[in-house]
């Protein structure tokens, strides 16, 4: 998506609405935060502030910045449901369930090597799975 | 750790270093922004800016305020590195591999099950591991 909003239409941004200023046809946040959605505007601002965004909107090329937008209205809506540690709060639970993964499946090709000897020269069938 | 900072000297914490302001007894950055990790708060003001931070710590109990400053530090950071996704990218690749570790699981207690099926009565010793 370019940063010359292609469907601007008279009805300011959510980011313009929000902060109460004139929209204009080259306004870097119109792109990304459609009138419909004031919410996503405001969670960002709250956390990142309006001018962090518009700095990091740009510092990314045009193509990337409405995946950079998306994350950064992911963080926003985990911060402020868990002040503490927002979405980092994701990461730890995700590397818990990694961990846990890699160790069961360790065990579980532990088994497999079992049976395979018992079964003897079928071991080439089933050599172990890697994690 | 309270906020009073117990270690308070005379030399401002980074944060008041940063912000050229009088770091007093009461700072609420001081306890968690110590004067010899300048970065640490430069990479936090630089995304969140300084008012935010500190609405965050005062919104969180003292004693969560180290694990909250250590999460905008650690979500700062990742930002600086990647302003696309920030630490929005760990958690995709976290996503991924958990999926993919469950594949591999699945996959493997299936050839599990069909060793058990080979060795007949001895299922109940290796009824596969669940994901």
């Amino acid at each position: 998506m370019s940063s010359s909003y292609s469907n601007y239409t008279n009805s300011p941004c959510a980011a313009c609405k929000f902060l109460r200023r004139k929209c204009t046809s080259d306004c870097v946040f119109a792109p990304y935060f459609p009138p419909e959605e004031p919410l996503k505007f405001a969670n960002v601002h709250r956390i990142f502030g309006a001018s962090n965004v518009s700095k990091i909107l740009h510092e990314v090329a045009p193509h990337q910045r409405e995946d950079a937008v998306n994350s950064l209205a992911y963080e926003a809506e985990a911060r402020l449901k868990d002040p503490v540690y927002g979405c980092v709060g994701a990461i730890s639970v995700l590397q818990r369930e990694v961990l846990r993964l890699q160790r069961e499946l360790e065990e579980t090709n532990v088994d497999l090597m079992r049976y395979a000897s018992c079964l003897g020269g079928e071991t080439s069938a089933y050599g172990g799975r890697r994690g």
